[in-house]
């Protein structure tokens, strides 16, 4: 099939059942962690999905590809990204699975039912916005900094659009963990799994995973480290598996 | 020195400064734990230091062997584990460093002014108390399980105790993480640094070593993972680095 690309957009093989992703490497590109929280979430067949700041698409994509769940919804706020989501879901003949929303997760109970979603999927901005560095016409901005919305948002909002029991995945910065479980029991989504990402074994984490789910009891699993490189440039099995294709891939798509 | 040592009690070298401490085996012995905690914890010279439920005092005794702080307070509600403190603090010539008290940290404001410590360490109960499981006459039970007080006591107490920028230093298990983190934010003690310890480096960590600071900024450094075992029976370098002394003691003090 036909698709139009803008000037500096290109399309990207994700490797995982032939689907691609429109992608403007001036703009932002989606890196290693919305991989590696979209092999870390888990959804039942059927399971209404909600992936939060979706930008691109890449985890309803790659979700889509990797679980049997009934239906995703990508929310997005920048007007170029969510277009460059739905462009995607064309080519992939994925409009049957998923939906882009284009609006505000503060305005989410204007946007979707509460209670609505069994699995909810974020990636969001990591850094607490500092007044004067950001530029809000920056994609790249509003995908790393807070501008838009703040992890409290994101998890009040969650709280309210989750079903009982329903599940919370979540990637960020470990210097945050802190605060995201304060945050997370505050509004009611117990953290169950989470899993440190270290860039080397005897290196400090970069990132963490995070299993929450609404309504449960305090009591949380800590999974074996995951490890990123052997050495430098060669990636762990652990990756590869993730990744589920080769080196070269892995490779470009980390660069974030 | 002679010293009087009730039956089943042992005088157990702590291969620290000559330091010794007696333990009843039957009764409770420290662990791996306390070690590691005592290397984790920081105090500066000077430093008044609180340990809360100090058992048989390992952990005032091998701080007072690795750092300057001024003086250190164990605080215990058992009487013979309080007891037993206080004869090895005797034996050990520590009388002027180290004081016991035996006392509920319940009632911490009659034993104690109000932010009077620099650091507080603790090494609590793990368990959360399960009516009939638990027999208050134990003093394993009492060691292990929340009998007299929760983890939320220890910290409301310690929110108390310290001073502004004072630090906290606990050790305790990974299954109660989200937790620790939501009761120290709530309280006004921010978690600064985490350090997650595995048997194996493919294991799920079976300790976390947690360092909070009164009245601080949010902000958690997640420092590399603190492997116990190389292979079955061989400790890793990290592990002889903290202990100071050799494999065979190592063993020894491991059994908890």
């Amino acid at each position: 099939m036909t698709i139009k690309l803008y000037p500096d957009e290109r399309l990207d093989d994700l490797q995982r059942s032939g689907y691609h992703i429109i992608q403007n490497p001036k703009k932002f590109c989606f890196g290693m962690d919305a991989v590696l929280l979209s092999g870390f979430a888990k959804a039942k067949p059927g399971d209404n999905v909600l992936d939060i700041g979706t930008g691109t698409g890449v985890i309803p994509i790659l979700m889509a590809a990797k679980t049997k769940a009934g239906h995703f919804t990508g929310l997005e706020i920048q007007h170029e990204s969510a277009d460059m989501a739905m462009r995607s879901i064309r080519y992939n003949h994925l409009e049957e699975r998923i939906s882009i929303v284009e609006g505000d997760i503060k305005e989410a109970g204007t946007l979707f039912a509460s209670a609505s979603f069994h699995v909810v999927t974020s990636n969001p901005p990591y850094m607490i916005e500092h007044h004067g560095l950001v530029n809000p016409d920056n994609a790249k901005m509003i995908a790393r900094h807070e501008v838009y919305c703040t992890l409290e948002d994101i998890i009040v909002q969650t709280a309210k659009l989750l079903k009982n029991s329903g599940k919370f995945y979540l990637v960020h910065r470990p210097f945050r963990l802190a605060e995201i479980f304060y945050l997370l029991v505050k509004y009611g989504l117990e953290p169950k799994r989470m899993q440190m990402v270290h860039p080397y074994i005897d290196k400090e984490p970069n990132m963490v995973l995070i299993e929450a789910m609404k309504g449960a009891k305090s009591r949380i699993t800590c999974e074996p480290p995951l490890i990123v490189y052997e050495k430098p440039g060669v990636y762990t099995k652990q990756i590869y598996d993730i990744y589920g294709y080769n080196d070269a891939r892995v490779k470009e798509h980390s660069e974030r």
